[in-house]
């Protein structure tokens, strides 16, 4: 029924490699290495000896499918239900640290029995009354980003899993340019999306660190923030109406600038992981394509004098729509590898600021925060560090893979929390990190940026570099994992900015928003999924 | 146990009159009356003859209350306890154009058989037990200022129903002036709060047409927009933070700038209703106190051209703080009684534009808007209208109990749609309403103005005046009501922008969110307020 390796041409061919990051590559391609100004790096994580390299395809563990594909290729097609083996381990989990390891070591245990790639929302209902009449459980797969298991498949006590690959829902649906609103398939990615806006002279604006490969879909369904989102808002804004599919039925959200007509259901949708349904269109909130983008590299004297910066430009609605501001020990590593453009003088920490817009808004925009950025002690840096930055925007999870091949744990979490509290946020994080690893033997490295403002706060996203525990990278990382999650609560933080829930950090989900907040949620799943089958184990409910 | 008549000291006496709006006033007062200016409307609408006023308290028809209160005051004190009649009549109903008809006609029917007066949240936890444990209805009452039926007491085939006034539950709890925010308790009303902000050189912005008895609980619970959501943002947006009392325990959604933790379930508990709960405490984002406030009456040819110009200033990120346009016939009404600022020569319609900020500021966001607005034909009326309309902002319902003296219909509606569909969809409500109402022979006069934009839409507020049909008002509006909320729904509108579900729209709340929607929210309802004490009848649940 399946092809025994999809052909490079093949539009249902997987988007990622199924051990990492970027486009698939042809076998026995050669990879990327490091730089050598990196030495220091490995150097003093003590991980400079380790050359390691993800098993073959053909050496991956895979249990045997046992699903019967007949009644789901009914609906969408024969060639849309598939079970080959590069299939299947692509879709076997999303792109955390731990995925990437169990990956690259030849564990795709938790894959799908069948990838399913239904064609239109119509097929997306159909194909949940069936899994719920067969009991099989469905996970909604976008992008097949997530890093916190988002899309790692669970039974769930159900018979088998398939996972729905949303990628044939790749269309515009329509576009509205008097209320600047656009209908898009949940599958649409970053880059089809924002080239089917800009045949209108439109853009959203959105743009995660994911952005080839995530989906308009999984931006909605995790609650996503790009890394513009100061200026453009994150996703939970510039929704303006939704569809989704649940196996109770279909919850439409209309497009509406606004409503009292009780709560919220697009913000009860939005973030809901799959767990409650499969959206399969959005209606997006977007803008006139920018004709000039502007990015400046700054300095500030200190991490928090820069802090108080951009909490200044964000109280006064001053902020650039980017604005990031990098802590000392994220400018030392920049400056150590010497590839990254947010570098700065000793003593200086960094800082990227962007503005898009009109020549004339842009203009007008940037001196007002330059005016402000100045009065806490900023300076524009002259080079093209601003450019860099956004050329590299999103570079960081290649390099991740190349980190691996050296016996390095390389990972990210973010979280959010008030201005009055955000110092003593990032110190608990840092400090919860480096006890934790430092104990294990594997002192780390631990970056910080400020990258969303709000008035009342703005997320921190913190980068983790350590060498591996060969042999017991999970034991290794679920200690520093736990330790962080706990510091990020005590704090008065959340569990996640803009990278979800997922199953990884569901243990929390209930420190986060309480018994009872989880509870109304359970009690809206076991409404619209009354079996249990979507996407199990996704928030904890 | 009560006293017989609440004294004008009393710190839990109605802070509404008990037939109308503003303050309490002694007996046999003079009532205030039309300017004679208004007689041409009167005749112009046929209900030039009438002269009616409310009955007497003492005539008012009260069930008796059955109620034993003693468990009650167990936890409130026996003070905190009112079964009189005055207290009783003034929880009888909100004020909505038909509650007015029915209380000044004698009618509390609906009355609760008790008002409590909790102290604090977790007594409000303890009354939601006991009112469970005993089978009593709960109605959360604010500022008793609901136009849709929201604070109506239905038993819901419970054995009795109490109101929980929050009104002493009116203390600002905490102030982050470094993230710019504040907490507040729920029964602090609009003046209460604003002062105790401006102590600390801040404000909320927040300025519905009720603001001076509405409180931060009831605004939450409704999804409140005030006059300034242009520029301050609706209630949606400035809520931090809430802790909300539900007979399953508490939801606390703990003070964040943003969280992709899952579905928002602020956005949940928001616009609820008190379907679910009591919000007890609200986090909400506020600003410095504006040092300018500059309001000033504009012009423009048509209606038409107006809206395009918010609809252009929206987009631009050019707004006012407070942007409002009124159609031709508001502005030949507001002509006619000359009792209004937003009045224009002839041929032109009017608009008020606001803007709040420090005296830079404000005079450079003025110098944008007006750009625009001159562009599409807009003048600035060198009177004090902008002003006059600020002075007069919470007057209308003053004059609704007026006009209800002179046979009067005075009612509002409002809805929101996208700009691409305003101009059908003011068209349709407009016309549904003229139909309605001249088919039963009293043609109406259906005034119309734009008050809060969105990039993507706005919002649409309608104000109808009719002759009474007497003896027959609830008919006369029910067909009205209906049709104009039919015509939203099919021209692409909501049902309400800010006066929230209640029961009046209860009825279209399937046909709002989908069948699928309203299960998700009838399952949240069922697990935190299993036996369905909330205040039942609201939203339908």
């Amino acid at each position: 029924m399946t092809p025994a390796a999809a052909p490079a041409t093949d539009p249902l061919a997987p988007r990622l490699r199924w051990f990492g990051w970027g486009p698939p590559t042809p076998p026995g391609a050669p990879e990327m290495d490091l730089p050598p100004e990196a030495d220091p790096l490995l150097h003093e994580l003590g991980a400079a000896d380790v050359h390691q390299h993800p098993v073959a395809l053909e050496d991956v563990r895979l249990a045997p499918s046992t699903l019967d594909t007949a009644p789901f290729a009914a609906v969408v097609g024969e060639d849309a239900v598939r079970t080959d083996r590069l299939t299947r381990v692509a879709h076997a989990a999303g792109r955390s640290y731990l995925d990437l390891v169990r990956l690259r070591a030849g564990d795709a245990s938790g894959a799908p029995d069948a990838v399913v790639h239904p064609g239109s929302p119509e097929q997306v209902a159909e194909l949940l009354a069936l899994c719920d009449r067969l009991d099989v459980a469905v996970v909604p797969f976008g992008g097949g980003t997530s890093v916190v298991g988002g899309v790692n498949p669970q039974r769930g006590g159900h018979r088998a899993a398939v996972t729905l690959d949303l990628g044939r829902l790749d269309r515009l649906v329509s576009v509205d340019r008097v209320s600047l609103t656009a209908t898009a398939q949940a599958g649409m990615t970053g880059p089809a999306l924002e080239s089917a806006l800009a045949e209108h002279g439109l853009t959203l604006g959105h743009h995660p660190q994911s952005f080839e490969f995530s989906t308009v879909g999984g931006w909605a369904a995790t609650r996503s923030a790009g890394q513009a989102s100061t200026g453009y808002g994150a996703i939970a804004e510039l929704v303006a109406g939704l569809r989704c599919a649940t196996p109770a039925g279909e919850i439409v959200c209309r497009p509406l600038p606004a409503t009292a007509a009780g709560p919220d259901l697009r913000q009860l949708v939005i973030g809901s992981e799959g767990a409650l349904g499969v959206i399969t269109e959005v209606t997006l909130r977007v803008r006139p394509a920018p004709a000039v983008r502007r990015y400046e590299a700054w300095t500030f004297p200190s991490f928090a004098a820069g802090a108080e910066a951009l909490r200044t430009l964000a109280q006064a609605a001053a902020a650039p729509d980017v604005a990031r501001l990098s802590d000392e020990e994220e400018v030392r590593m920049n400056r150590l590898v010497a590839a990254h453009a947010a570098a700065a003088p000793e003593g200086q920490v960094a800082a990227i600021f962007g503005w898009e817009g009109d020549a004339e808004d842009v203009e007008r925009r940037a001196a007002r925060s330059a005016r402000v950025a100045r009065a806490h002690g900023g300076r524009t840096d002259p080079g093209d560090g601003g450019e860099q930055w956004r050329a590299g925007r999103y570079a960081a999870p290649y390099l991740r893979d190349v980190l691996l091949n050296r016996g390095v744990l390389a990972e990210t979490l973010e979280t959010a929390g008030e201005w009055s509290r955000l110092g003593e946020l990032r110190t608990a994080v840092t400090g919860a990190l480096q006890a934790t690893l430092g104990a294990r033997g594997t002192p780390p490295l631990v970056l910080c940026h400020i990258s969303h403002l709000y008035a009342d706060g703005a997320s921190l996203y913190f980068t983790v570099l350590a060498a591996q525990q060969l042999g017991a990278e999970a034991e290794q990382w679920h200690a520093a994992k736990a330790a962080a999650t706990e510091a990020m609560l005590a704090h008065g933080g959340t569990v996640s900015h803009h990278h979800a829930v997922g199953r990884d950090h569901a243990p929390w989900l209930a420190d986060e928003i309480g018994a009872a907040g989880l509870d109304a949620l359970r009690a809206a799943k076991g409404r619209l999924d009354p079996h249990g089958i979507m996407n199990p184990g996704v928030l904890g409910l």
